[in-house]
């Protein structure tokens, strides 16, 4: 039997659909709800605790009462300004040893990991619990990009990636070559219906998500799901790429029902080969 | 006397500094309006005439028209898509020697400028009309950055320039290392206003702009002014980083003075050197 999973669970559905992966696989699991950040609502139903993002060292000691070995960490967390952190003692000397840059970075994510496994805790990344849920190269559902499109998913994936390396964010909407939009810390959602204001006639313009180049793996990636799907329709977009192997696609079905009704693609595209491959 | 000079102008007040610069020199010119982006009320006083960006050829006809031997292109124009440019002969050959690509992109700046020159027109700078208009080093106003704003201008910078060379922006807002938002087509002002609603506790952001790096410093130059000082003020931020001698500073005594009252800093920093200069 797999060890016991603690769910470190942020907003969005990520952690719902983990927890429901280990209740449907008979693994043993509970969700450890970050205030501010998981929605209680959707926690209610499955085991759960709380805690605190400015307590890691009581987060670590409430994982241990469960007796769970392996945490994987999942769901949106607005990085909080070290104003409002907080810090338990434990988190104190995590900044510490990360330095006072860290706070926004990548970095920091690195050294939180580092200091659960230093407990004895072994950190997963959530494709190794949710199977399937990276994107696989090619189009999700019935439609696939046309050249216009590849067009504009190449110039998005360029933007995105260098956004990436400087560890600024993950998604743009791009249309006939114009960057339209590019997310920051409003989220991938708000940033999208920003472009719907900011489109220009013809062709609809296409929503680019990809992982950050040096990225751990364990934490925060990047996820699509039904919301996403929904945002892009009512923006007035054509279609959807993430990069495949580096996005989560969250109820895959769910997701590409309604992309297919709506006339959107959904596919995966892959930035190293300097154009996204298509199936056809 | 300096030859004639057209006034090729967009949206926003460049165009009219450059106008007034002009009539303070007694040097010869007038306005080339954009419809769609030049504010006709702003033109009015001025010697003024009126283009569509999609019919270049008649563009330069006007110019030769005024017999002016040198342009400047000066304020703000959304690029239009394909679909809603209706691109004159002139304008078509110009865009099939840009390339399909080239829409949104640096490279058809470049190829206008070309094009102006193939017709015998010189273009020059903005800077070399308005002398003074480019930022200088160190803080314009009675405010310097502390050591925590000018970690958000560093941070700042690097993104920004990693955002120019992908050619997709110029401005990014950063509180305490978090990057809360980044501008692509909604423009810097619209960019700052989203800030307000994503800062975090703390002291407030910095907004940073700078230059592409790859651009030519005949086209497009960024500007702030009066109202980005305004902006940045009603959106809580603590003050504003622009790209020394990359960024132009329009009316430099009334962007100054209301930050100063504001309790805003404007500074001009250097990118190249990795972190800003500072003078105290």
């Amino acid at each position: 039997m797999q060890p016991k999973l603690a769910i470190v669970a942020g907003g969005g559905s990520l952690p719902i659909a983990l927890a429901e992966a280990c209740r449907k696989n008979e693994r043993p699991y509970f969700l450890l709800g970050l205030e501010g950040f998981a929605e209680p609502g959707r926690l209610e139903g499955h085991p759960h605790r709380w805690g605190r993002i400015g307590a890691v060292g009581r987060v670590v000691e409430t994982i241990r009462e469960e007796a769970a070995l392996e945490v994987v960490f999942a769901g949106h967390v607005r990085r909080p300004s070290l104003a409002s952190l907080r810090p338990d003692l434990f988190t104190v000397r995590l900044l510490a040893r990360a330095g006072a840059r860290a706070l926004g970075d990548d970095g920091l994510m690195r050294h939180i990991v580092r200091a659960f496994e230093a407990e004895g805790l072994r950190v997963v990344e959530v494709s190794s619990v949710l199977a399937d849920a990276l994107a696989p190269p090619g189009p999700l559902g019935a439609l696939a990009p046309d050249e216009s499109a590849l067009e504009d998913i190449r110039r998005g994936l360029e933007v995105a990636k260098a956004l990436g390396r400087a560890d600024a964010g993950q998604a743009v909407v791009v249309q006939q070559g114009i960057v339209l939009a590019i997310e920051a810390a409003e989220g991938t959602d708000r940033m999208v219906a920003r472009a719907a204001c900011l489109r220009r006639e013809g062709p609809g313009g296409v929503l680019v998500k990809v992982a950050k180049p040096q990225q751990d793996r364990r934490m925060d990636l990047p996820v699509v799901g039904p919301a996403t799907v929904d945002a892009a329709a009512a923006a007035g977009l054509r279609g959807i790429a993430v990069e495949a192997g580096g996005v989560l696609v969250l109820a895959r079905d769910a997701a590409i029902r309604p992309a297919d009704e709506a006339g959107l693609f959904v596919t995966g595209a892959e930035p190293a080969s300097g154009t996204p491959r298509r199936l056809s």
